[in-house]
């Protein structure tokens, strides 16, 4: 774990260097994260260039739908493991352009629980957690949840068919990720994306200002 | 591993004398266990008698639903730890009449990746895929589908609302679980439960004779 915390500052460093902001999305199998990352990109083209690298234990299927959206894509695939790790990250930077992005999305493995001991050298963890998951997730998840800088609830078009107790959720997100940036929003039907996509511009900004 | 590996053969010699069929249920965070083992203790009740064991991060949020539901259940909270183990269930049953059962329902923590390594014992491997979570997850995750015994398809209330492609995901499941058995329900309506329930019921009778 000491050697990912080195390597993941040395990415840290390297990131700055070529002040991009830098994504690392993490949630359960099933929450979102290809739809969300995917209309993140597309609704920011021309003010932003979005690049992802996404990790699955297996298949390349997520990449092949982001590339079909034209985003500059790597697949790492895992096998086993159970988490992206530092050096699986730098080593798949080598295979991006990334002097031709602005924001770079790690799309992590679906796993609410390992992933969340792997710093990755990322500005911002953000945590997905979808409607149709339950309200309690964040407080039986709380590594997870604890560290997210931001947390997106997803799938909101969905809230009344999967039953969703909204305040519940918010407040347990609260209690969960306090210091964390919440949204909400619906990918498929672009609802509550804007603020979203400025927050991103924003941060995307003061990380140019600090390097 | 290996040592997991012996406690599991013990922990399976143990439940065979005391004639339980033993089932390890597993998923992704939010895919349903919890409804779905209650449905199927309550449905079960006057049939076979079922117990639940229980295993969170944090939270007794699920024990203290399956508790009012008057199942008996054990909560295992792990802290960190990603998954269960046969050590920690061989603990937990010291905390439950098992004479007083026919069926022990194992919730395993939601992750669809470490899980799949430990046996715990148990005589049947439950795979939960909701139709919430997309259709490529059994090819996604591929040691927990293909390890699966049974594998579940749950929240087909919600198929419609979720764009569920049903053909995709069959044909998902049974390439990558070919050789389990597969059931299509909603433990919120009820529909899909009765042949589902008919199944255990003849494979506890089978564990009966066996032992």
């Amino acid at each position: 774990m000491e050697k990912n915390d080195r390597l993941a500052e040395q990415n840290r460093g390297f990131f700055r260097a070529k002040k991009l902001l830098v994504l690392n999305v993490l949630s359960s199998p099933g929450s979102g994260k290809t739809t969300f990352i995917r209309e993140t990109a597309v609704q920011l083209a021309g003010r932003l260039r979005v690049g992802v690298i996404v990790g699955d234990l297996a298949t390349d299927n997520d990449a092949a739908r982001l590339r079909t959206a034209g985003i500059p894509v790597v697949q790492i695939t895992t096998g086993t493991v159970c988490h992206l790790d530092a050096d699986m990250i730098a080593k798949a930077c080598a295979q991006v352009d990334l002097d031709a992005l602005d924001v770079l999305v790690i799309e992590n493995v679906g796993n609410l629980v390992c992933p969340a001991d792997y710093d990755l050298g990322e500005d911002l963890r953000v945590v997905l957690l979808s409607v149709t998951e339950g309200e309690d997730k964040p407080l039986k998840y709380p590594p997870m949840f604890h560290s997210a800088n931001v947390a997106v609830v997803t799938k909101c078009d969905m809230a009344a068919a999967a039953g969703f107790d909204r305040s519940l959720a918010l407040a347990n997100l609260q209690r969960a990720s306090h210091h964390a940036r919440i949204f909400e929003l619906s990918a498929k039907t672009g609802d509550g994306m804007k603020p979203w996509l400025d927050f991103l511009a924003a941060q995307r900004a003061a990380v140019k200002r600090k390097s």
